[in-house]
């Protein structure tokens, strides 16, 4: 099934909208007749959404689950070009982050994932093109490059912040945490600019571009290291968190496995295509009004609505000040992710950064496709942006300029996050003081909606992990209020 | 309540039986009548089985839970010794570590974790006891001996470990990490001995017996590489997921939340001070006999009896040879851990190596009582064995013997897992060739039966998260059996 969702660039066929994906569910509904009130109404079949109606559905309660696209996944979601998963969104993971682990343990996964990086053979190195000129160096100097950098970023208590995050799920565990929330990753450069060298520099604000995809200005201190704490507090930590690890089948081969779960209970109703208008709780029920009129009532609301479209349905009670005030903010992440299949087989071992001029900052070889060319994947973000549907040419040379001459492009696919009327963004990535102003509202009750989202896990906050958390909380919740009572409940 | 199980010393009582413990369950039983037949039987109420237990239950199954001790946790439980909880066995839990953090994190306990150690004030310092002598080390130099010595032990490929257990989730990825399971601890000694300080050595040989609690010859090379894959490949990372957070109301205030949550779903019927005597799988169903004579019949049975005791019952259709063969051989593991309660404020920040003389070789501050007093932990194994409860002068020797003058032991707090007849050691540690030979067996299905423990979880192996790997394991593979069919269920 070919989703609504993406563009594809080939020569023969130029630019095309919409994507091949496993993640595509059809029929879009199985809701055949007048359902009735549910028990949950879940809104968002992203893995927030899907993790809780799969909890609320195991648990025996009736859900409905709405989603506005036509499939599942949200912000995480892989094509099926010829068999091959090209990332759209949401990619890496690892055993080091408890919830998707949890759940790649649970569904026998383990051995279903491979490593992005793949260094036995070709190029084998990284292109470093700056202001300052272009550099070939080996993959141990990248990483003592980018090491170094880092150590000097982060090191804000002689412990490589340790000591400011020593718990990373708990952010702000030492007060003094809040204060590096105050500060832009521009005000922690400033603050070692004596101490880099330019070349250090170039990577380093790469790297964390590559992380937030704001701008220095606009991403916060204290969130990048949160990212660092999580990762174990060491650069290695973080290639290996952040961009190793990815599903052979892509990660729509792991998200299925939750809708499917779900279904086989029998207690899950869904319909996608389904944007919605209006959430209002009535205090006995809550009532949910689609775009196109369809009205549903459920006990209770599980919202997987992501920050940035927070604000676009109608809700009534209103939000708290504080949530509205955080919606309206929004989170600094503009990622754009272009996958490049080009033909050297080379360059199946290159890494590269081009910045800052170019519009595509950092990339590495990402994988080998069916017809044998290499899969480059390049990331850039608000800092310089680029829309990548609007100029193809544009595009095309961005990727270019990351290795000229080296990029004979064969195909290009990509998802416009920024464009997504349901994202407005990637993953989450804060700007300095919202977190330590708004997080606490971002998590709290209204009524008888709970919201869940990535965006405000505690934890690997703006991961898949993170998204999986918040939909284990909201059914948590949710269950533990409506879950039948021993005494009346009968033998099965 | 207080359970049959652990013992006490203090100065006024002398050597008493029995630890009180908020995991001691009252009323022992709520079967009240002929229950009929069950979905599932779980044998074994340790993580795996409270695990498997709420799963199967929130899933709708009928489950009954047989348990030989009057309380809950299996080889993990803490005392409630005027509040206090000393950990009996399995104590320490990491965010690292996929399955325990997603259950914190699901039970809201996040930030009822504290840290083992605390060095802001008093002694400070680390002391090492060796056959050249006693020194007083700094933390930090602590931490360089036992890194320095730890990389030159597990540096097999240039790259610490790294090439040969990329994936610790899958021990056996790399063929070539077999190989390492045919050595043991003392074979790759043997391979460094020339590159090793007699300090580091002693240091490292601690660490290591510390992990296995056997000898150095029992403990499988291998499985400490795991255990370091599994710690991000440092020694900074193992001191932070084996030894360092730890529930500030004790491993029981967790464990009751799983057993808590089975209760309230209606579906789980139950019975402590049941030791089994035979399970029968009949095909139809499996019929468990207790060694009072009760029978019971479900249509699966999730046995979680630890390795080491699994040739006490009688299994029939009969077990494996594999299965047999490795049960009776057996895991190394045979820990004792002696908590002592000693006057001395200032030994809160001690640390220390008693080795190879000592009966207890490695020990730290580990908190501060009601009473004010400073509670040292301290481990010793097989390599040099104790059995603190049969001349308690001598096990205050050897407490006293860590940091000679300085142990005013005012209470002693253990639990005998040795001599523990359902357990029959502490956790799980491999002799070199049982992985590599018998992992996949005591893995396999057994007609209705299925085998969870943490003996041979795939992640962490041997921890409280490898237990609740296993649980949601069994319980996924019996729920998608038995679950009811969509067709038939009704509305709730």
């Amino acid at each position: 099934m070919t989703s609504r969702d993406g563009f594809q660039w080939t020569p023969e066929t130029g630019l095309v909208q919409g994507v091949p994906s496993i993640g595509v569910i059809s029929p879009p509904t199985n809701i055949t007749s007048e359902p009735g009130q549910f028990d949950v109404i879940v809104v968002g079949a992203g893995y927030s959404g899907l993790t809780a109606s799969r909890d609320a559905c195991l648990a025996g309660l009736k859900v409905l689950l709405l989603e506005a696209r036509d499939r599942i996944g949200g912000r995480s979601w892989s094509s099926d070009i010829g068999g091959y998963p090209f990332e759209m969104g949401g990619t890496w993971v690892h055993w080091g982050q408890p919830h998707v682990w949890r759940e790649i343990s649970r569904y026998q996964m383990r051995t279903e994932l491979e490593g992005s990086f793949d260094f036995s053979r070709g190029v084998n190195h990284f292109e470093l093109r700056t202001n300052q000129g272009a550099a070939k160096l080996s993959h141990e100097e990248e990483d003592a490059l980018l090491e170094g950098a880092l150590h000097k970023f982060v090191d804000v208590d002689g412990d490589l912040g340790r000591r400011v995050v020593p718990f990373p799920h708990d952010s702000f565990h030492v007060p003094e945490a809040r204060r590096y929330d105050q500060m832009s990753a521009q005000d922690r450069l400033t603050q070692v600019a004596d101490i880099m060298t330019p070349r250090e520099r170039a990577a380093l604000e790469s790297f964390v571009l590559l992380c937030s995809c704001g701008t220095l200005a606009t991403t916060s201190f204290f969130e990048f290291l949160h990212w660092w704490a999580l990762c174990g507090y060491s650069y290695r930590g973080c290639l290996e968190a952040l961009i190793s690890y990815k599903f052979k089948r892509g990660q729509s081969s792991f998200a299925i496995r939750f809708f499917r779960e779900a279904l086989s209970t029998g207690n899950l109703s869904y319909a996608f295509n389904s944007p919605i208008q209006s959430i209002d709780d009535q205090g006995a029920k809550v009532v949910v009004t689609t775009r196109e009129g369809q009205r549903h009532a459920g006990a209770r609301l599980i919202s997987t609505i992501p920050l940035n479209v927070l604000n676009t349905v109608a809700i009534s009670p209103p939000l708290s000040t504080q949530r509205t005030a955080a919606a309206n903010t929004g989170h600094v992440n503009q990622c754009v992710k272009v996958h490049a299949e080009i033909s050297s087989r080379d360059m199946r071992s290159w890494t590269g950064i081009s910045y800052p001029f170019n519009k595509l900052c950092y990339a590495i070889g990402d994988g080998t496709t069916p017809a044998g060319n290499t899969h480059i994947v390049c990331f850039g973000g608000a800092h310089n942006h680029l829309q990548p549907e609007e100029d193809i040419n544009q595009t095309k040379a961005a990727v270019d300029s990351l290795s000229p001459g080296n990029m004979d492009i064969k195909r290009l696919v990509f998802h416009n996050w920024c464009k997504d009327e349901f994202a407005k963004g990637a993953w989450f990535f804060s700007p300095p003081q919202m977190l330590s102003t708004s997080l606490d509202a971002l998590r709290s009750r209204h009524g008888n909606v709970v919201f869940a989202n990535s965006d405000w896990a505690v934890g690997w906050r703006s991961f898949i992990d993170g998204a999986i958390e918040e939909g284990t909380r909201a059914a948590m919740a949710v269950v533990e209020e409506l879950r039948p009572r021993p005494a009346v409940r009968g033998r099965l």
